[in-house]
């Protein structure tokens, strides 16, 4: 890279926890010229809240942050043609407001910056934007990526579980996908399902480890036996989900194998009740 | 928890680079009264020298770090009789070595944290073994999990690519699930294969993202289509593994989506040529 270059980093700052942030974040904060921020609708503030707070924690110095208009999402198109479709276009336009942003926010020689939510690689449409943005080739500049504990991470420490069972494979998977049957992984880690989908597989012999807000002071996690807490986990995310104006949550199905060691109890290693939920 | 109580913490320190490690990392180590090593022969030296590492530039003050014998992995068993047998069994006894650590090493109302390589609940034994420990009810402790930069991240990372495709599902697995094909899934992350084990896919058509000691000073980066990388990273990894005495090595398979806009260039956010590799 040339000194004239424009340069974008592309931080995971972790999925919540001002604590995920990692030591290489926090140089390449420091690194930056300005932060870049694109979000949408009522997740908006929880999202933006704790950008800030990494910010004053951990720049110190005042700090230049630009705000792209997010364009919206057209969630009719979504509901007739296929999803992956609706999905880039929504990039394509995301894509214009970052270019946008770059050509004229940054100076050449200058260092941008984007603080993605958990980490860059999953299921977040920041790398895509760029690369589209690179290949139309109106603006140049090289990027790098710094990773973050992602949502995944995130929920299985505070659950005190492991992600895979021994030797087994695990899907990461977006809850639209769940209506196809959840193949043949003994775990399944389910984001970005707004229709609590794991509704439709209590008659499967799975155990749910759930979190929403996992890792910030809104945390609630449960765990059980799928049939038997499918339910609470309902009616505390519809709850939540009311009180805050939004919600985040993440779930982690997993099949019992024959001849495994049981499940430990839930809250074995957080203090509360078996089968209880805790916030 | 009672002041009387043993405490573990279960830290993820990231899978290579010292950067990794997160401020929560950095806050549990310096409340742990001791650090309980087990590694495994001739990897132990590069895996033992990141802890040291990471404990002298943030723990500060001596530190008291207690070596477990590891119990040797019966790898004929392993060739004969199932491959989790085998692994639980090594399980069984590394829980024998831990259990006596945690009895006589750390006095009630201690904490004893164990730093585990890259995210604790990815392919890592640590949490089983407390958990069997536990469940022999012969020492009582709670435990907390950190959450650590798993290598996948890490190679996502370091290649600059996402680790899903648009709205598409991911399949985490062990090297040896792959000869039973990779699944329906369009993107694959392989671990823990000592076989290199992609040379049986070159006749589909995927794209591979390999990466070796990633996040470390040592990092090897391919990335191409795998029919014509293949065989340089078997050339790469052999002579690598030959110099260093061991090799840890994570790759992504990805199949290429009817449509979909085409790969970036490997090396395009990193400057080396396309198609080639970088270290
Ligand atoms: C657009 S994706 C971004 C994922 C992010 N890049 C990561 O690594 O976690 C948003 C989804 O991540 C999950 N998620 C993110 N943060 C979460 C949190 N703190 N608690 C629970 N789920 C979370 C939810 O499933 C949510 O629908
Ligand atoms: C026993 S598993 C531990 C995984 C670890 N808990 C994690 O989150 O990455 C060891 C495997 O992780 C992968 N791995 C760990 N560190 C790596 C690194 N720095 N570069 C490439 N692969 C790595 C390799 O596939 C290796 O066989």
């Amino acid at each position: 890279m040339s000194a004239g270059d424009r340069h974008i980093l592309v931080i995971g700052i972790g999925a919540g926890d001002p604590g995920h942030l990692t030591l290489a974040a926090v140089a390449a904060m420091r690194r930056a010229d300005v932060f870049f921020v694109l979000d949408k609708g009522s997740e908006k503030d929880g999202l933006i809240r704790l950008r800030r707070q990494l910010l004053d924690q951990h720049v110190g110095t005042p700090y230049r942050l630009v705000e792209g208009e997010d364009p919206e999402r057209d969630r009719s198109r979504q509901s007739h043609g296929p999803y992956t479709d609706a999905v880039r276009d929504w990039r394509h336009r995301r894509a214009d407001v970052c270019e946008r942003l770059i050509s004229e926010e940054l100076a050449p020689g200058e260092c941008g910056a984007f603080l993605v939510w958990g980490d860059p690689g999953l299921y977040d449409s920041t790398l895509g934007i760029l690369r589209e943005i690179r290949s139309r080739g109106t603006v140049t500049f090289g990027y790098e990526v710094v990773p973050g504990i992602s949502s995944v991470s995130a929920l299985t420490a505070a659950h005190g579980t492991p992600l895979n069972q021994v030797g087994g494979p695990v899907l990461l998977t977006p809850g639209r996908l769940l209506d196809e049957g959840i193949g043949s992984a003994d775990d399944v880690v389910v984001m970005l399902d707004a229709h609590q989908r794991f509704t439709g597989h209590t008659d499967e012999d799975l155990w749910i480890y759930w979190g929403a807000y996992v890792g910030t002071e809104d945390e609630i996690l449960v765990s059980g036996p799928l049939d038997r807490v499918a339910g609470r986990i309902v009616e505390l995310r519809a709850e939540a989900r009311a009180r805050h104006g939004w919600i985040m949550d993440t779930y982690l199905l997993r099949r019992s194998r024959p001849g495994e060691e049981p499940h430990e109890e839930p809250g074995d290693s957080t203090g509360v009740p078996a089968g209880g939920d805790r916030r």
